[in-house]
């Protein structure tokens, strides 16, 4: 999986980030954890319906759909 | 405060919501949660550096400029 652990950790969270699409309704929440002395990645980490966790790519621009799609609402 | 509880809860979050801008620098990571069955309301909260956390209004042009900020880096 993409995920290394969950909380506040002292490193980077994400391994890899899920590349395909994913509909924004099988989308619980997403947390965006700013870069910083812990981690160099901005990291953006959803969390679906059926309690799965995934890290998607900050600059992929269905991301940032999704999150202006939750914002929107 | 502005918090409810933390966790993947069954009901809202925020009670109310921070209404002054707080600089992208003191954010550690924001959190977005959909509405659905637990909350009708759209919810972001922010973690400080600090540690404290901060419900914030989704549709503040502030807080989408400071959540572009995030994702832009």
């Amino acid at each position: 999986m993409t995920l290394a652990r969950m909380g506040t950790e002292l490193r980077c969270q994400c391994i890899a980030t899920h590349s395909r699409f994913i509909p924004p309704k099988s989308i619980q929440d997403v947390k965006l954890t700013q870069s910083g002395p812990h981690c160099k990645n901005v990291e953006v980490i959803a969390t679906l319906k059926d309690g799965k966790e995934v890290c998607l790519e900050p600059t992929a621009p269905w991301v940032q759909l999704i999150i202006k799609a939750i914002l929107a609402k």
